[in-house]
């Protein structure tokens, strides 16, 4: 496994140019017209994984898009790494903000990423990461260097609530058989400082529509007399939060994990820089929920963010007139044992209550998933660590991360095993955002770390 | 002049041609894409001007869009009537609501106007109510029975402000000079029930922006850290009214006419069905400032609405985004005594104090205009009732609406002289709303009976 280094610095031209191919297909799966983008990049994951020796390569239909299975298993004795990932991409809008387009993928360099860094909507989230796995694979099987069996399930949907995947774990349970999930969709606290995520939060994601009059009406003759819905949501969204800014919801916070002031000490020990913070996102001031500081906000207590909000005239100009209609979209963030679908219910009942007779609401539950959090003493997690110690040369730090990767919980669920969350990408590196980037430097490191996980994970589950 | 029923009914197809021709024009003067098709129907009101019999026409240039001016002077000892109209129209949007295209127009029979209605954008506001008084011009001219001096001006940007007729009517005021301005740009109760506008409220309409972080965030790491510029933007605006819908900013009230017992009470006399009101626009119940009816909500009462809000995500699906930016349209109807300009000072003065550190906030003033209470006790209003009462066999009642024309009040200050408000638009004919349109009837009607003001203006004057 000493021969990875020399593999890397050999193929890298060419592991750079296959990302590239790959980051060329819009796959939004948010959107039907990128559909067949969608498909044609669950095409191009079947592929690689074929290249890469999987002996058994598998385009599973579902209700929705296909999901990549892929395995090469050597020996029944040995351990099972099950990878999971996605070849779907978040929306690219607002498209005007990219300095290059979304999906003509450039390389720059960044203060960040002096070697340079892949410029695309997916670069990092998660095409990225999810195909160092299959390079990292590549090396094993054409070097003879892969310790243990391997499966491969990469989604098409992770970034619209991963319904299919739902309906597919639980009638796969035999196929997907593992000892361990390793998930590469996260990030680490920078490039010098390794860290592994053990906690994530889990997600409510709901849609919120208020009517007023049945059509929209002129502000001077009507203004003041009928409800206008976009004050009236104004009204109802800024209630869900009070003056300290807990969220106003009963029950929210009935199940919510609160953490000693041990682990809290714990935590406040990671390096971090509120001037840096605020710096980088060029802000004067943090704001939040009262009595936490900034990394437990994002990190161990719930939230509720509007992640759209539209309504009336938005053109250019003036247009004086009460709409009949305002819509929003809130997301709301959630701890380990927050039941997402109990808050989904406690947010629908809570926001039909507030609102005035005057208008009628509607609330449409997108999607959610459960919080989890990862324990630091399992054979993965030493595996995972010691992997990191051998590539970077640093023992990484364990860290709650504030984002969601709702099927965690849901493959503890079905299929009883625990996952591991290796992410080389960076916060900086704007996933979710304009100009996504993923730095060539992590790219490499995440090939070449990942072999080294399979080596101890399978060394210490034979010394166990 | 008892020949203007005969003249009506053998012209009247034609009048509906040229009405119809008039509005297929998108003259959206909001709008820089529609700039060609103001132009054009700029084009086509001059020529209009000149075949109804005016001696002059003009294309008067101004910083925005072209302002026609049309005269017939027949004795300098009569006199002048200076009819004001526009020829530009709001947008369309939301233009999926039009059950036919804003701008190809067609007649429908509806339960108000069984004799059929024009339907397209600006078929009342104001196209349709203007093209009645270029009608009544052609009848007195054609037929020898203009009984005084007439002069036109019409104006492209009455949707967007009047800032160019606010730059022309004190450049002009020798050629402007006149003894009563005569607008249609306002409504009546119900076709047998006639009113004339005497009150207009007041406008300032503002555009506001809250910038939080840098970029559009991912709302799993940033979220419950960072200020969320559309959670903020609804706090901001929702704090703008109090639990009596009560406007909170500061010296908001301060000028606002308190109307006397006896006033309201006289206004509590106009006929008014609350039910019929709700019913109407399909509302479960109204909704305003505790402590005043409807019609005085929507009348003698200042009001602050939201006319537009966007930011974050608002297309199809879900995007877990923290957006950089949240942006509204807001806008405030004022009484009269409210200065609007100081009004939109004290709106800026206080938005920007409300927002949070971690948030920046610009507030853009877009246009705005004072409000107008016209005395009904002159030659000029007097000569309107006249008007009325031949052609409806009915008085008018005059009646305060919440609408703005706020060059009414540039008029007074500039031109010294007053305005009366013959419109005759429903409340129903969803000006500003998709499906917007005019009743047939009604744009006869207003033909019909603007000759008897001119008629009985200049009686009434020449026996002063």
């Amino acid at each position: 496994m000493n021969t990875i280094k020399t593999y890397i610095k050999k193929h890298k031209q060419r592991f750079i140019d296959e990302l590239i191919e790959i980051l060329k297909f819009p796959s939004i799966s948010a959107n039907s017209d990128y559909k067949k983008d969608v498909l044609i990049t669950a095409d191009f994951v079947l592929e690689s994984l074929k290249k890469a020796g999987c002996d058994i390569v598998e385009m599973c239909e579902t209700p929705g898009y296909p999901i990549i299975y892929g395995e090469k298993i050597i020996d029944k004795n040995l351990p099972t790494v099950l990878v999971y990932g996605h070849y779907d991409v978040q929306p690219a809008d607002p498209i005007e903000l990219w300095t290059s387009p979304p999906f003509e993928p450039v390389i720059k360099k960044t203060a960040i990423h002096p070697e340079g860094a892949i410029f695309a909507r997916g670069a990092c989230d998660d095409k990225g990461q999810m195909y160092m796995h299959i390079k990292a694979l590549e090396y094993m099987t054409s070097t003879n260097n892969l310790p243990c069996n391997v499966k491969f399930m990469i989604e098409g949907e992770e970034e619209i609530g991963s319904e299919s995947l739902a309906w597919f774990v639980p009638r796969n349970i035999e196929k997907l058989v593992n000892d361990v999930i390793l998930i590469s969709d996260t990030g680490m606290i920078a490039n010098d400082i390794p860290s592994i995520t053990t906690g994530l939060r889990g997600l409510s994601y709901v849609e919120v529509e208020v009517t007023g009059p049945n059509r929209d009406l002129h502000s001077g003759l009507y203004g003041g007399a009928v409800a206008n819905p976009i004050n009236i949501l104004t009204k109802m969204i800024a209630s869900l939060h009070d003056e300290n800014n807990h969220i106003t919801i009963p029950g929210f916070y009935d199940n919510v994990e609160e953490l000693s002031t041990e682990e809290r000490a714990e935590m406040a020990k990671a390096p971090f820089s509120l001037e840096n913070y605020k710096d980088a996102l060029k802000i004067e001031d943090v704001y939040g929920e009262k009595g936490y500081a900034t990394n437990e906000r994002n990190a161990i207590r719930p939230t509720l963010d509007v992640n759209g909000i539209w309504g009336g005239y938005t053109g250019e100009g003036a247009k004086t007139v009460i709409a009949s209609k305002a819509y929003a979209k809130i997301s709301m963030r959630l701890v380990p044992n927050q039941d997402w679908k109990q808050i989904t219910q406690l947010f629908k009942k809570h926001f039909e209550s507030i609102a005035p007779k005057a208008v009628s609401v509607k609330v449409i539950p997108h999607h959610g998933g459960q919080g989890y959090v990862t324990p630091i003493d399992t054979i993965a997690y030493k595996a995972a660590s010691k992997a990191y110690e051998t590539s970077f040369g640093k023992t990484p730090i364990p860290q709650r991360s504030g984002g969601s990767i709702p099927i965690v919980a849901l493959f503890e669920e079905h299929l009883k095993s625990k996952t591991i969350l290796m992410g080389f990408g960076l916060d900086s590196d704007a996933i979710h955002s304009p100009n996504e980037h993923f730095g060539i430097w992590n790219y490499l490191k995440g090939i070449e770390t990942i072999p080294y996980f399979y080596k101890y994970f399978t060394e210490l589950n034979a010394t166990k």
